[in-house]
């Protein structure tokens, strides 16, 4: 006895309405809408072994839909994952389950990627897509040849990162990427008709995709169209006309359906519309027995590859490259001593091209880019040759002017494993990817952002290119490492923590203009203190300057001036907050110590610098900027030894 | 003796090629390459008249491409705009020149918005088109008939807005919309072809949009193609195949002349190529003239179109509204005497639509929308109909699941006049119009976001949709006044604020939970200050309890809890920091005494607190959310008078 397609496509309606009933929350319609679609991939085309959920050469799914959690809880239950147990079903949504709101891919193995922000998801996709390539073009087809998958929606595909993700994938001629689009016409407002006129198949074609159609709820017409877009060399849209909630009678093909249960009544008249008696959260044996098989498909492929890669001379570069260990440091130490032996005084934008230099040629993972700024961002080596359709094992993508797009790509590499991707932009385009880096952050995962012209000191551009609020605001996104190094030694030491922090993104600030390199002493990574006495007061210390990248020079300034007038003045440089608050109360306090006038000096917001200075001093820029040359913005904005001095010197007064 | 389109044309090559030489920077590429289309434009088609720059009824022109700011700078001096002048061109990129960077707003008339982040100018050209529909919905094509023009660049079309702000536009069938693309194959990273393989008229044609091609250097070419373009009731992209910095012999059509002067040598070559011997600076006479002459195009028109708005029934309402003043606030005590009378316990994003039905049926300026969130955002009210295709006097905009084109097409329906903006989203969708929101400050233009589910107590859908740095980090925004209010109340009184702030964007951050409705005096708008002592200690005061929005329920109770211990607790609730920090000294030592204890209690990050409490208690949630139902939430961060009483009795203990 087997279980039809319809059947084991009920199987996920059913677990789908059980759970989003008994959570009194979450997103039936589409679970239900795209189920068929579904079971047809899960049981035909996906390669996975759920034995195996890490298997490198696995197919990458990813349910862009994030909302549409319980497809996926019930697609890694159904087909036999360790977890998400049915109990873990049951828990849908409370606190603790693996099974959230959206797919979390720190909760799953199995879930590739966190959806939920629309978009994005796709977005991502098209990076595991480009690693899965670049790797192939390293590691061979034996080791490296797998799919991407996706599941989107109407919201996916109307976000503007859509735009940035498709030219992208097509400009690759990414064929391995085929996503299936759910297309049910239905927003949370409404039709989609309310808000959209658009010919999506036609923008995907304009874009270098190949576009497939078919009936969403006909096995064999998805498996048609499935087919040909496996035949096409092109990245795939295969458009599935399906009905929203199918299977709730009243409901069904209504915007009611997308993010609320649907109620006991209809609950209860969907299950005699599907014809599905067993009780909630139970699947009848047959139809699981069914699925289960479906999830031992993969074992044999899996096996084989194992033994390939055991085989295989690059068997074991290859597992290095997946396991994403931090990256060792060799690089280091003699690329310091020799910006020791022979100084430079040089951007720090420039310090980080020339520390890229030594580590792109110690650690053949990374893999970078611009979105389109690639002389300024400063994020080409001579070992990253560009990554193009015709060649996919360049390690430089010319992301064009996709910021968002990028972000995404690079969480995409990272996640899919083998990669360490870092990009560039100018600081204050990190607005425009801005949710793609929290999204590094929260899915924990190794990108480095390179953002460049970090202040006021970008110059003539003016406020739009200036960032000011984008250091504190970037500040405050958890578990992101943000950076602002002084200079060349720093701009290294930086780059080393970036590569060694294997749970988490980190974003450098680098400056635009010409720096002086300050540092003498490399017995040790202070970068990794967060923040240290760059140098100790002369005369007795009355005051701490804490500064940051670009201002820690005119911190050495305002402290010679101090120190002038006999008052004795500390400089730190704080290059990491995010570090510096993780060291113990003794090297804080020994670093800032209490009894003396604290001020800070950051060429951005002074909010939240009230955090080291208490009561001082703090210079910034609160405002937008200017269009003028550098050295007339600073004097403008009051960030000159000769501006600050006085003001330090009056407030000792008044103490 | 007349001057030829060609020696029109040259003009703004030699002034573009002029300036940039002088600051040593800038972007000679695009104006030299759009030179002749510009002409055109200004020439034949734009309806504008120098002597009015701010006549309601001329045509708007938005220079996307805002990095080739030269272009306008050099349209506005030649056709007689008062600024810039000559001197202002010569001092371009300087500090305080009104000839900045890129085309600032506020720095001159004729520009009409400021242009630089790349794809925003083209997407808030969609808002103005929407404005001018809306508006002559309104008032009718006596008072209200005019175009909206964009010039933009293939970063404005590869950035991911690009694709929201076509798609609305596309919808909304926007056929007095017409883009001339700079179609010069060139970015900063080089060609084109590096990044991008798009097919971008069919894409456009994909959206809804008409599509032209021509030679961008044949004036017959152009003015066919804009003839076509003009008949044609789509909005239209018009492609026009340029060079960029043509007349630069030996560097035009290359990246290089994207974004750095062209130096002496070109500069001297290309004068020889474009004949122009003048001096630098120097436009010769019959040449000045001639675009004089366009200049006076206008002036007819404009004198007509005056003569027609001082006889219209509606004239004095179309004045009133373009004047953009603070809206009178007669709504808000009736509804506020309703609000004591029958008090509300509903989420503030329930209190935000309750204070929009009185507000939109006062006002009738304001349009609203939401990004596919409306029975969420609690956008719309009974007196805001849909704006469609079909009838644009609507005042709700369905803008689908475009975060980042809802917003740009805010900025640009404030930037046209006439109307108010107000636009929903997720607060932690903030991420994904950013820049649009630093735009409007920016830009100083009074726009309303609605952000709705503003932290953990979003609930359900797990970390990616609850917000927890979102509102420290939009705190730091220059001019962007934040807004978290408590209770039905404080929602009304910040709705008041937020329609009499004219030169800034205000954002509301509300509740999706249930909220008791606190505030019992409404003797004065008690927000507007920022932070007010909501209750006053019972017993001696030691402890001063600040928080914002949802949380000052919860400080209330932890109040209650410390009196019950014979503690005294000030709650103080602090809806604005923007508006707390900009009181009197005097005022804000009364709200936050010195000698107490300070804590702050708010369900994001804690970073930044600092600011109000110094070395007291912050109450916050600095890590990612989880996916639970709310109460379990505020339990899991410890967000309840339970969790939080001890620790601060602890801490007096301590003291």
């Amino acid at each position: 006895m087997t279980a039809s397609p319809q059947q084991m496509a009920n199987a996920i309606r059913a677990l789908a309405m059980d759970a989003v009933e008994a959570a009194n929350s979450g997103h039936p319609g589409m679970p239900m809408g795209m189920a068929d679609v579904a079971t047809t991939l899960f049981t035909t085309y996906l390669k996975f072994d759920p034995q195996a959920p890490k298997w490198h050469d696995r197919d990458r799914f990813v349910l862009s839909a994030g909302h549409g959690s319980m497809l996926i809880y019930a697609l890694l239950y159904l087909t036999g994952y360790e977890a998400p147990s049915i109990d873990d079903i049951r828990n849908f949504r409370q606190l603790g389950s693996r099974c959230a709101g959206h797919p979390e891919n720190f909760e799953l193995a199995g879930v590739e990627c966190t959806t939920g922000p629309l978009g994005q998801g796709l977005a991502m996709a098209v990076g595991m897509a480009i690693a899965e390539r670049h790797l192939n073009a390293n590691f061979g087809n034996d080791l490296v040849d797998h799919r991407t998958w996706v599941i989107a929606g109407d919201g996916c595909l109307m976000e503007g990162i859509n735009h940035e993700a498709v030219g992208l994938a097509g400009h690759l001629g990414l064929g391995r990427m085929i996503v299936l689009w759910d297309d049910n016409r239905i927003t949370i407002d409404g039709a989609v008709s309310l808000s959209s006129s658009e010919d999506i198949p036609a923008r995907y074609r304009a874009s270098g995709w190949h576009v497939e159609a078919c009936d969403g709820h006909d096995p064999a017409e998805i498996a048609r169209a499935i087919d040909a877009a496996l035949a096409d060399p092109r990245p795939s849209l295969v458009a599935c006309r399906t009905i929203i909630a199918k299977g709730a009678p009243n409901k069904q093909g209504t915007s009611a359906t997308h993010g609320a249960a649907l109620g006991a009544a209809e609950v209860a008249a969907a299950r005699t519309e599907l014809g599905w008696t067993a009780e909630p959260f139970v699947v009848p044996e047959p139809i699981l027995e069914a699925w289960r098989a479906t999830g031992k498909r993969g074992a044999q492929a899996r096996t084989a590859w194992e033994a390939r890669l055991a085989a295989a001379a690059l068997g074991g570069e290859l597992k290095r490259r997946m396991a994403g260990d931090a990256t060792p440091d060799g690089w280091l130490r003699p690329y310091l001593d020799n910006l020791i032996a022979a100084p430079q005084n040089i951007a720090t934008r420039k310090a980080s091209e020339l520390a890229l230099g030594a580590i792109n040629d110690a650690i053949p993972e990374t893999l970078g880019g611009s979105a389109d700024l690639t002389g300024s961002n400063n994020t080409k080596t001579s070992a990253t040759a560009p990554l193009s359709k015709n060649d996919y094992s360049g390690r430089y993508i010319y992301y064009g002017i996709r910021e968002f797009g990028m972000a995404a790509a690079m969480n995409g590499m990272a996640l899919h494993g083998g990669i360490i991707p870092y990009g560039g932009t100018f600081l204050v385009f990190a607005d425009y990817c801005r949710n793609a880096i929290r999204m590094s952050a929260l899915q924990r995962v190794r990108t480095v952002y390179v953002m460049t012209h970090d202040s006021i000191g970008l110059g003539e551009d003016g406020p739009t290119h200036q960032p000011v609020e984008h250091l504190m605001s970037l500040r405050v996104v958890p578990n992101l490492d943000v950076y602002r190094p002084c200079d060349t030694i720093e701009t290294a030491e930086c780059w080393a923590l970036a590569l060694h922090k294997t749970d988490g993104p980190s974003l450098l600030a680098l400056s635009r203009q010409n720096l002086p390199q300050l540092r003498t002493d490399i017995s040790q990574n202070w970068s990794a203190r967060g923040a240290y006495r760059l140098r100790a007061a002369k005369a007795a210390r009355r005051v701490v300057l804490i500064a940051t990248g670009s201002e820690v020079e005119i911190a050495i300034s305002v402290a010679d001036a101090l120190e002038e007038k006999g008052i004795g003045a500390d400089v730190v440089s704080m290059p990491s907050w995010e570090r510096f608050d993780a060291q113990t109360e003794t090297y804080r306090r020994e670093v800032l110590p209490h009894g003396t006038l604290m001020v800070s000096i950051e060429a951005g917001s002074t909010m939240g610098w009230e955090r080291y200075v208490h009561g001082g001093l703090r210079f910034g820029v609160d405002g937008f900027g200017a269009s003028a040359p550098i050295a007339d913005l600073y004097n403008h904005f009051g960030l000159t030894a000769v501006a600050i001095t006085p003001q330090i010197i009056s407030e000792l007064q008044g103490n």
